[in-house]
């Protein structure tokens, strides 16, 4: 009866929402409720893509879908923006910190006398924004203007219009909620989305990194632990060297991840400073005394996270160098990944022609054929999201040096790699330890049998028989394949008791 | 009545399959047809949902969606890697490759001796990858194994389980058509992996990347004829210079643009060498004499490129220098699209306080209040596009130095990227053409205003009246501000007609 | 008399010794005594270089000029790996910070009960290296062993053929003071190369970069204060927008140098961790308890910085990631350092054509003719250093990424690295400052012109006339072309007194 | 009794000029000619070094030392640009380049009317440059305007001083030869500069990167014919996979050697392409018709490389996407070159507890205790070299994004990396030839071993006995630890015979 689309628009639009649906949530986070709702979103959809509502901006009308409460500027987003398709879509996380972020400019306008029925209403709206409730209706692409003004007009224009729907009144109305003078109130899309990139990186970095670099930690300290007694060859160069213990070998894993992890906390501070209050360029045009200081105390309530206002808000807008910080605490945690990932399949090959020392779970068919064909892909994982980490960081870095005057136009860009690159060393962490670190043991036959076999271990006998005779056990030893043992013995040096007594790995552990 | 998911696995499994179904979807792509199936498969979900079928594989059984023609490996894959969410599946591209290649791998089979009909089922099922008509039946993410095996099998048994149906079998029964045996023959996924990802770019390159640069290439070449006879200030260090025309500088955009072409159709030659034929390591162990060759001209001709096999498997299977090297050549065109578009939102900077030498379309509200606020975000999407490309480049370096021994094992991560690179800048240079470039304008009033007012013009007098008389001039207009033929004219030196005839900024746009 | 050099032997060894005398010299670091030692090394070259002495070690004799401390293991080196030439040699701040820790373990050394009289030449040699009185005795590249082995015994045997030549004994003779036995007693190259590694940073951080970042700071700051009270028009998305004074822009560079400083003292605390005591693989094999904590100690002492032993040695000689966390903190100046010199080029650019509001000092001529012909040089020399900065983090990334088992092996390139981006940066803002920044005068008569043309002010006018009549007016001057103030009168809305009662551009530059 | 310097000035310039005299001198490059006049410039230092004359430019008098050819202009720079230090230089053979183009511009001067009589000098003057005779005279850094001007004008002024004293005249007079009108004649800095770096690059590309990558592949190409009868097993995932040739293995690295060599190749045409002609902003302006493909034919004549005119000027001065492509092509050598460097050190790890199948040479003392620990440093070396080149890359690439309007600024940085890049492969690849790979060993023993032991073999057991006793005897023997004929006769399946007769590796090296 309405306005209709015909079958065309009816399938683009179909192509356009489904896939919004549940894009960011994990993979278990649904409850029944959810479910409920995403049912009620599928059959809204094939009975309600036939309508829409006609909504203009400043450039004229638009058809926008009757189930949607974006508006007009966001389907012209749409319009003018087809790149790279719904795999490119901005981050959810940045929505939902917007939805964070309107929620408490709205308290923060209430206390400055904004209608407490319109703030309330925004409230409620936002925080559906916050929850994920209302993602669908977030369609547009990272690849937009630079600003992402495009995205703070999308927040602005769902939030209204599902204030309004709470009012009472017409989608579209722009009325009693209007998505600018009210939604968007003391604030401009120049530090309302810098605001928002800092609260869904530091959301990002507290809800999935840290987590799952101290899930790792965790994991590998206990490896350490369960290791300690285990004495092995090292490897210098690639090359034979002295002993260690499996345990110590560990601990520098260990060490690694623990300073990743205060790495990344130190990248924190400049993160927690939020450009709300800044405005248009810096200068607070707009907005009142206080109200800065407030919204971040707010945010910071909200979260729990100790967000503060940024001291200089010109530096804010114009710069994000605060990203680019954080991406190279990420960088240098890839870093560490690939480490340790390289080094446990290197210590977990073979099974007969690598070094063999670690046997790493099975965890799904190697080869159908031969038993003990494990690809370490746990670390193939982890090293592949490592690579993609250290590229996001130059990515990041490009972005972040090529801002101008008064505003840095590569937002978008920069916190999708920002996210991607927390998100994916978080998730792969978690991913590699419970299904690789966790599950490792040390093949001790064969730690023990290249330990043996090591010509290394003659340098403890130089202070019994000298450096010369030392010496040449182990050239004799190399030329003829023999073992150290034997060889000291045949060439008559010492006698099997001494050198039991003289060559003991477990001492050359440490300093005496 | 049959195996039923409870809540918790409805949810989680509808949280997972809505988002798959058009999620590589072209947001213009699809048809009616494919919109009634869309619709079918959201009716379905709902539908179906609470129904599974048991598969199995070498490590044990697992619950299969009874809508889904993946099998057991793949589910377990999903499983084992929860990194990083839809938004990370292996892109659409790869596993359409993926069908051109099973479907050449079948028909080449069958001369070899596969029974027919169950290579035509193959081939039928291969098809329908191809086209895109299965691609809710991949949901694997890119950070998996390092050799792609996992998407390998994705493919193998859906193709299975679609060959089966179509010849009346039961899914799941591996019955007559098994994922391995015949699906996968002479195949392994160290071959079939590097394959996928060369006619995957190819592809991605010839319908996105090179239609989208001379899309460009023609509009700006449009441009420079359009404005060939306006003369405008040239800059150096982004200070006045002598004049050229403005015509003349777009001519250069298009000459960049032009190079970028010829600097992809460059790497492509080692792209069209196919791993084929390679299967385990290299040797093609496994394959008939002649296979390679049959597959690379099969692919060839369905895809009207001309892949041949790779003179070398080894090298094929074990580096992916030819991804790296195409990287390259997209980092190139980036540079080139960056300082395009930055010079582009230079030149139009304003409209009172920049350069203002170029109109740019308005496409969207810059500001409610402000005439003339046109904000350049085609050229801002760009921009970030050209960063992110350059990051994606260091990714893929990163990625194809680190293969060890006979297999590089960073291939979904490489793949991702080169695509992800190519289809950014394929989209964006579209975009960028249709909603800035052909509506850019010049700003012939501003533009002669410049050039009136340029010191840099003294330059023509030095013939006339020397060096001394003109630098005094130009000196005495910079001290006072005043214009060139005024001053001159002032300190006496010549006569309004004579400035008239010897400065001539039209005369000084090439050699004598 | 003694053994002679042929001519082209002479002629090598001269090129090769020359280029190295002052190579690290910081061109005014030369005092009156400098100056004569380098006389007399040069003339010593002429006198002497045809003369050479027969050091050996394990792989045989080699010839050694008689006027170098280095030994058989250098000369070695310089005929294994001729790569790059002088220009690539290993830089002289590791060599002297290997001085320093030369010194601090013969101290301690001494007190495990190393010969007094030993101790004491060693100690006396090392401050000799350290103080870089023996620069031309280090000829080695970077491109060596990943492990810095041949540059440890580059020290190692300078350093004894120093002290043997204090205790008056023959160069060349290991007596009485051993390179490995004495000089590098308690040491191994994988624990001292670290160690000299962040010793060169953290001194390379200390005494070039952050001088220099606070030198640029201040000059920021008070230009920052002395255009406080300059209004301009502000710029977003390089278009005009609303107004902000000059000193709050040159605040938001203030900011991003103080920040600067702050992100290179935040990855500082792990770059003051000491390998040393690690020896081979980070067991302490064949340390005495307390050495390692003693050497920090005094290697603190002698420099003045808050060294530490590192907490786990395996993680020290394993990985650089304190490097690479370092190397981050540098690229993210690059970055602020970029935005800024960008920004002052282009408000300097001109003198007519471009944005014109900062007038900036004339260092050289740009030009033959045009006077104002100003090339921003130091903003392009900054730009560039920022560029090569991003490129070096890169490089010291895959480098960090890429150890394996006990021992990274890219120290050499690593550090290499580091300390460039570090000196660059240092060296670049002092230049920058002094160059640049100090001379930056606001060109008034612009920015005035160009705020009281900008339609951006309209804005002031909505609480009085309406959103309506103020569009209106903006949209007609930018029409017409005129200012704001004359199409306002014209059009009848207000009076030239109301306008200039209501639009403050002053009173538009904070929160109210 | 003339102009004195004083202590302080004197010790300055020596630290100054001595380290310029062999600076780019490849460490046997000297002649005895060479070697008498290096010796004369050390004594002519400590003499004349107290001497100076006066020049000037536009701003005013200098001090330039009477030794040196060159001026006003360049002693101004080195007051300007104090950063890096010595090893920052401006790379001498974009020095010796500029001695070609100053040499071919006069010769087309003296075409088009120029003084022959001047041209000749100029000429003369111009060949001593490009012969590296005056090599001591061009004391800029990179870091110095991004034009390059300064070291243009460097050029300019050590080619005038010389052309006068050539023709009798006094330096620093400008007469008979002037820097500018006659020696830059028809030229500007923004398309020397770039040529320069055009011919620059390309004489890099042929003198030392491609020369060196040709004996990389020939050297591994006689290993991989030399190695063809070899079979081991192959590794894949790290992991035991099924046989391959050790020539097979090395044919690999030959492949992508000698792709390495078409990629460079492939990008050589653009770089070819001179700007020379363009003058100030790629016009012309101040040409003849004609001088620019003349100069090009002379260039090609004088290198023998197939330089021509670029067919768009104005694209040869704003942007260097040549140099990014190159680069790019460089990028992708080093990619080549980690793996294959990668792999021959850890095949030939070892000697006990690595994988140990290849032996490589001993080049120097690896332990002083150990034999057999070969440390394989041709390998660290060339895989940080591969890290520096991957780093340069992604400095190119920014500064190539980063050039505003008519003029690219960023060319001394670029050019620097381009060349550093090109000279560090090319270097590197004749240490590792010479030093590694022409010595490398199989270890026959340790490959026959690993092959004997392999469970990959049985693969080859499933068409004579099944499957699943295949499957049986793998498993049992993994379990056990036993070898697959032993375990496959104790299974009682087969008799040793059978197991010889069906076993045999070297059937499973291709395709059949």
């Amino acid at each position: 009866s309405k306005n209709t689309l015909n079958s065309v628009e009816q399938s683009r639009y179909l192509a356009n929402c489904i896939p919004t649906l549940p894009l960011a949530q994990s993979t278990n986070g649904l409850t029944q409720t959810n479910f409920s709702s995403l049912l009620f979103d599928c059959l809204d959809v094939v009975v309600q893509s036939s309508e829409y509502r006609i909504e203009a901006d400043t450039f004229g009308e638009l058809k926008v879908p009757v189930d949607k409460y974006y508006g007009a500027q966001t389907v012209r987003s749409t319009m003018n923006f087809k790149i790279g398709g719904p795999s490119e879509r901005m981050p959810i996380q940045v929505i939902k910190a917007f939805g964070i972020l309107k929620r408490a400019a709205a308290e923060v306008n209430k206390d400055y006398g904004l209608d407490p029925r319109l703030a309330d209403a925004i409230v409620q709206a936002a925080d559906e924004v916050a929850a994920g409730k209302l993602d669908d209706h977030f369609p547009l692409v990272v690849w937009q203007t630079g600003s992402g003004t495009q995205s703070n007009m999308n927040v602005n224009e769902v939030i209204s219009n599902r204030a309004i729907e709470i009012l009472g009144g017409k989608l579209g109305s722009k009325d009693p909620v209007h998505p600018n003078d009210h939604v968007n109130k003391s604030q401009s899309s120049n530090d309302t989305f810098p605001t928002a990139m800092h609260i869904a990186a530091a959301k990002e970095v507290h809800e999935v990194l840290l987590p799952g670099l101290q899930h790792l930690h965790d994991a590998l300290h206990a490896k350490a632990v369960e290791f300690k007694d285990i004495i092995k060859i090292g490897r210098t160069h690639t090359q034979d060297a002295v002993p260690l213990s499996l345990g110590q070998e560990f601990g520098g894993y260990v060490q690694q991840v623990k300073y990743s992890i205060e790495r990344v906390k130190t990248a924190m501070p400049r993160i927690y400073e939020l450009a709300a209050g800044g405005t248009a360029v810096g200068t607070g045009l707009n907005t009142r005394i206080g109200f800065a200081e407030k919204v971040a105390a707010t945010v910071a309530s909200l979260t729990g996270l100790p967000f503060v206002t940024a001291p200089n808000k010109f530096e804010a807008l114009a710069a994000h160098d605060a990203l680019v910080e954080l991406s190279g605490a990420l960088n240098t945690v890839a870093v560490s990944m690939m480490k340790i990932a390289n080094d446990i399949r290197f210590l977990g090959s073979g099974p007969r022609s690598g070094l063999g020392e670690l046997c790493l779970p099975e965890n799904e068919p190697g080869s159908s054929i031969m038993p003990g064909k494990v690809n370490p892909t746990q670390c193939e994982a982890m090293t592949m999201v490592a690579a993609q980490v250290m590229g996001n960081n130059v990515a990041v870095t490009i972005g972040g040096s090529n801002g101008h005057f008064e505003l840095n136009v590569f937002k978008p860009m920069m916190i999708k790699n920002v996210l991607n690159s927390a998100r994916l060393l978080g998730d792969a962490s978690v991913s590699f330890t419970d299904n690789c670190v966790v599950g490792i043991e040390a093949n001790i036959d064969r730690i023990n049998k290249l330990m043996n076999e090591s010509l290394m271990l003659v340098t403890a006998l130089n202070p019994h028989i000298g450096y010369d005779k030392a010496a040449k056990i182990a050239k004799t030893a190399h030329k003829e394949g023999g073992n150290l043992k034997e060889t000291a013995i045949k060439l008559g040096y010492l006698t099997a008791e001494e050198f039991d007594a003289w060559v003991k790995p477990h001492e050359m552990l440490g300093p005496k």
